[in-house]
C-alpha cells in the first residue's frame, strides 16, 4: 500500500472531478465508486480497482478495508480537497476507481433472457435502482439505450448498490443493433405502457424476453412501441409509476412467472 | 386574478424558502408544490390552493392554467428571485402553495385496509414514489412514522406526482398509536425483511393489512419486527432493494392477491 498526499491540482483528482461533473467514467475508463459499501462491493467483485482515494481523516479506516490486497493503491487527500471532488454532500470520505466489466449485447441476451431496456431514463437514482432490481429478480442484463443516463454516473452506481459490478450492462446501446439482436435470437420484446390492453400477468415473461422502461417524462419512444408488445401494470388513479418502481414490478412478475418465487 | 410583483424580502417568499430548506410544510400549513404538473394535480384535487407563485417569464402560462378559478391568487416574482426559492435546479418557474388534506389513522385503516408504513425512510424521492405506488395499487393510506422524511417535503411531493393530494397520509405518526389502532381493528402487520422465511406470495395480503418498509440504511426497527410477520421479497444476489422498489413490489403483490390485476 502506498500513501501519498495528493495536491488539489493532481491530474487524478481532475479526472475524478470531471467524471462526477459529467456523470460518466473517467477518461481512463474507471467508474467513481463513492462509499465504503461500494468499496466493499468492488473488492468482492472481479473488477480491477485502479486506486482508492481516501479523505485524510478516514485513511486508516480505508486502509483497513483493503489490507492484504497488495496491488490496491490507496492515496490520501486533505478533507477539504476530498469534499470538493465528492459526488455526495454527506460523504464518507472514500472513493474507489473501479473498472467495470465490459459486456456485449450477446452476453446480455444469453440463455433464457430477461433483459431490461432503459429508453431515455434520465434519473441516475432510478437507473441504478433498476439495475439493482434486475440483478435481484434474475435478469440477465440491462441495456442503456443512447439518450439514457450513463450507468456509470456515480449516482447510478451508488443507487445500484454494487449490482453494476456484477450484472451484464451495455451503455450507450444502439437501438437498431439491439432490435436486430433481439430478432435474431427470437426474443420477445415488451414495453410498459400505461393504457395498454394486455396486463403484465398475461404477458409471457417466462420465455426469453426484453422489457422496455421509458424515461420519466416522455415514456417509451415510438420506434420501440412499434416493435414491442405493450403491457400494462395494473394501476388505478395515477398516470404512471416511478420508472424504477415500474421496472421492479415487471421484473418481479417475470420472476414469479418463471416459478422462482 | 391578482398580479403583484413580490420583492425578495416578502414574508411569503421567506416562508417558502424556509419550507424548502427544512423539507416541510410552510408555517401556514401549505405544501410547496413545484411544477406545472403538480399545479394541475392540485387544481384537479379538492385541496385549497393558497397562492400560485410564478416566475415573471412564465406568468402568462401560469395564468392560463388557473384561468376561470377566481379565488386562486397568482403572484409574480423576478426570475432570479424565483430561482432562489425553487427546490429544483431545472425549475419550470411555478410553485403552488397547496393545503394537503388532514387525515387520521382511522381514515387510513378503513375497510379492507392496505396501509404502507414508512419506518425511517429518509430519501424524499423514495417516500414520494412509495405514496404514488400505494395509490396506484389500491392502498388505503400511508403512515409516515416519526423519524421518516416529511411527506410534504417538496421533493417527496414532486416524487408522489400528485398522489399526496389524494391518498390518505399521516405524517409524524406515533408508532404506539399506530400499533394500538392496528391491534384494535385486527389488521395483520407485515414487515419486509431480506432473509425472512415466509415469501410474499405466501403472505395473506388479501386480508386487511399494513406493510412496513424500513429505511434505506437501517431497515425495519426492532420494535416493529417484534410485532410484525416478516416477509421476504424473492431476490438473489443483492442484500436488499431500493425502498420504493420494495414497496412497489409488495403493493403489486397485494393487488394481485386481491384479484384486481
Amino acid at each position: 500500500m502506498t500513501e501519498t498526499l495528493l495536491g488539489e491540482k493532481n491530474p487524478l483528482l481532475k479526472q475524478v472531478r470531471r467524471a462526477v461533473a459529467r456523470g460518466s467514467l473517467t477518461e481512463d475508463g474507471f467508474a467513481v465508486a463513492e462509499s465504503f459499501h461500494l468499496l466493499e462491493e468492488a473488492l468482492a467483485s472481479d473488477c480491477e480497482i485502479g486506486v482508492v482515494i481516501a479523505a485524510e481523516s478516514v485513511k486508516s479506516a480505508v486502509a483497513a478495508h483493503v489490507r492484504g490486497l497488495k496491488r490496491t493503491r490507496v492515496v490520501a487527500v486533505r478533507d477539504a480537497v476530498f469534499a470538493e471532488i465528492a459526488s455526495t454532500e454527506a460523504t464518507q470520505g472514500v472513493i474507489a476507481l473501479v473498472r467495470p466489466p465490459a459486456w456485449t449485447l450477446d452476453q446480455l441476451l444469453r440463455g433464457r433472457s430477461l433483459v431490461v431496456v432503459l429508453d431515455g431514463v434520465q434519473d441516475p437514482g432510478n437507473a441504478g435502482a433498476i439495475v439493482r432490481a434486475a440483478e435481484a429478480f434474475g435478469g440477465t442484463g440491462a441495456a442503456f439505450l443512447k439518450g439514457s443516463v450513463s450507468p456509470y454516473n456515480p449516482k447510478s452506481l451508488r443507487a445500484s448498490a454494487g449490482s453494476l459490478f456484477r450484472l451484464p450492462v451495455v451503455a450507450h446501446a444502439d437501438q437498431n443493433l439491439l432490435l436486430a439482436a433481439i430478432d435474431h435470437k427470437r426474443i420477445a420484446l415488451y414495453a410498459a405502457v400505461p393504457r395498454a390492453k394486455k396486463g403484465i400477468a398475461d404477458a409471457r415473461f417466462a420465455e426469453s424476453c426484453a422489457i422496455v422502461i421509458g424515461g420519466e417524462g416522455r415514456g417509451v419512444s415510438q420506434a420501440l412501441l412499434d416493435r414491442a408488445t405493450a403491457v400494462r401494470i395494473p394501476t388505478s388513479g395515477v398516470e404512471s409509476l416511478n420508472a424504477a418502481v415500474a421496472a421492479g414490478v415487471l421484473l418481479y412478475e417475470a420472476r414469479r412467472q418463471r416459478g422462482t418465487v
